[in-house]
């Protein structure tokens, strides 16, 4: 029996989160029962994308206009038979346990396939021990990277990169890429990747050390939002020939930038919107939606889930580039689970710089 | 020698646009020179898409805010630099003949393709006679159908229709497919491929006498859009398990009101978006645009100028179906060259009905 600490979700988020949101609690973790594996976690990931599951309702839906029905209210009926009108994964229930992506150690074992000191990557996050069916793990193979690496730049954020870029935008030689966010999990990888493969890249960050880093991973032009006024001049300055490939992660002004100097059959890549995650309001759409008719454009959403099966070719061809030193990432570490939400909190505030992680151990 | 008149753009359009854009000259068209046809207009079209090329400039370009500096004049200026950023072909100049789709029968012919009697489809529309050389005419070949079909149904319309459903949309078996602007001559044929296809179809159509036509050319569920104020509302309920693809000829409100019903995977044809040809100021966008990330959704536009290599294959298949009584069409005709521009604008205010068409003789 060991006593552990768990973060549960104590009420559904409204507007930007807050550490009122969250509940830390204190368990028992019994024996492995047969057939189950025991973890200690050393690492835990937070994301954006956790945000969705952790909101009441969906964020976004066309409300009424003046003298209009509320069509949102009829948006919601269908959406509670329905639950893929939301375009959110099921929601996180209120006083249980949070889950995401997390690497432990096994401490006990009831399974063959699993003997204490294994590594092993889970969707247990948000715990510091806990106990699981061993199907429900997945052995970690480090490629000789540490093992929090497999969060970030080799695990899903480095995977929503190269499938992003590679399967959804699927660049052609001479392509010039835009990314924004490009200092975070995901767009910095999408940068290097883009670079890697002979692309011009142009990155958005947000002040002068992401900007500085953007640089030093290889990207042709870096653009600060927080000095740029207009992200529309500034991206059409540092592309004067135009975007063929932008790679979303911030959504408003960076998604109408984009699609100002977007050229003809330029396809977006739909990652992230995180500028827009914690609207209480609905934003303004991008008001030149109307490009995408008159260039040709194609515009992509996608979801990590729906592509895990490739996380192995990945890994492979991921370590592989680190190990030649084509690949690299920062990592912003908070310790301990009683500070796993305000580092949560730091992804809506840009206080993160590139990946965001709470060591457990 | 022949005397004939012709239309000319007077001034570009700003906003909605009127008659006095227009100009009717009277023209001498003097006898083929060698290598020449001598052709006679029997029937010209006005299309949505001819509203850009007569602009003075983009219609859509990210503006400031307040605060921000202006970023619709550095769009100018790469604008002018590189056209395709418009996402617009090249303007049409004041002063010249307009130009555009026509069916006409050859006069007189220097060249040894081309008889007295042959009917020819071109592009040198908005005029009575021309001469032009042998290269630039098709001689049609009818399919036993009325030859303005071949403006129509049977010609650039149909083939947009097609191809942004069926290269495009891409539908598969049990998909549900919504179609704005039901009633006009791209969306119902959209609207009939998609029933002989299988499908569930959902079309939108302005008024009672549009929305039985689109009832009787086989559509499941109308919505009569200037009737249902909450536009979202009524295509939830007509689509209850909601949507699978969209073709898109409105914006605007339609836009949002897709996004909203579709389900995950989705495809959107954008081929036009006629609601916001007119703007002078910048359009508000789709304020759940975040639902092509949420959904995995793809929203592709497309320019049926890329695609014309397919219209042999169309034709001889949208020949057939119209035979087997699977496709039907209306036209809206007004006769004379000189109403030319004022047909022209019917379709900015809904006053056609299927397909617009000048007969000139």
């Amino acid at each position: 029996m060991i006593t552990a600490r768990e973060v549960r979700l104590k009420s559904r988020l409204v507007g930007m989160p807050s550490a009122d949101n969250f509940e830390l609690i204190t368990v028992s973790v019994p024996d492995p029962a047969p057939g189950e594996v025991q973890v200690q976690n050393l690492w835990m990931t937070v994301d954006p994308y956790m945000r969705g599951r952790m909101a009441d309702r969906a964020i976004y839906s066309p409300s009424s206009r003046p003298g209009k029905e509320v069509s949102a209210r009829a948006i919601g009926e269908i959406a509670a038979s329905n639950s893929t009108m939301y375009g959110w994964r099921p929601g996180f229930k209120v006083g249980e346990v949070l889950e995401g992506g997390a690497i432990g150690q096994v401490a006990a074992s009831d399974d063959p396939r699993f003997k204490p000191g294994d590594l092993v990557s889970s969707w247990f996050g948000w715990r510091e021990w806990f106990n699981a069916p061993a199907a429900s793990l997945q052995k970690l193979a480090t490629f000789g990277l540490p093992p929090q690496a497999f969060l970030g730049v080799a695990g899903m954020p480095g995977l929503t990169a190269w499938v992003g870029l590679l399967k959804i935008a699927v660049p052609k030689p001479g392509d010039v890429v835009f990314v924004s966010a490009a200092s975070g999990a995901v767009g910095s990888v999408a940068c290097q990747i883009a670079k890697l493969k002979g692309h011009t890249v142009i990155g958005s960050a947000g002040g002068a050390a992401k900007c500085a880093f953007v640089k030093d991973i290889g990207v042709d032009h870096v653009i600060d939002y927080k000095v740029r006024a207009d992200l529309t001049s500034a991206l059409l300055q540092a592309a004067p020939m135009g975007i063929d490939v932008y790679f979303e992660n911030v959504g408003g002004e960076h998604l109408e930038a984009a699609l100002a100097a977007a050229n003809r059959f330029a396809r977006f890549a739909i990652c992230g919107m995180i500028s827009q995650y914690n609207s209480t309001e609905l934003p303004s759409g991008p008001r030149n939606i109307m490009f995408v008719m008159g260039k040709s454009l194609r515009l992509e959403g996608f979801d990590i889930a729906n592509y895990l099966d490739l996380m192995p070719e990945f890994q492979k061809e991921m370590s592989t580039w680190i190990h030649e030193s084509k690949v690299t990432w920062r990592e912003t570490i908070d310790h301990g689970i009683e500070n796993a939400p305000t580092a949560f909190l730091k992804l809506f505030k840009g206080e993160n710089f590139g990946k965001m992680l709470v060591k457990l151990r």
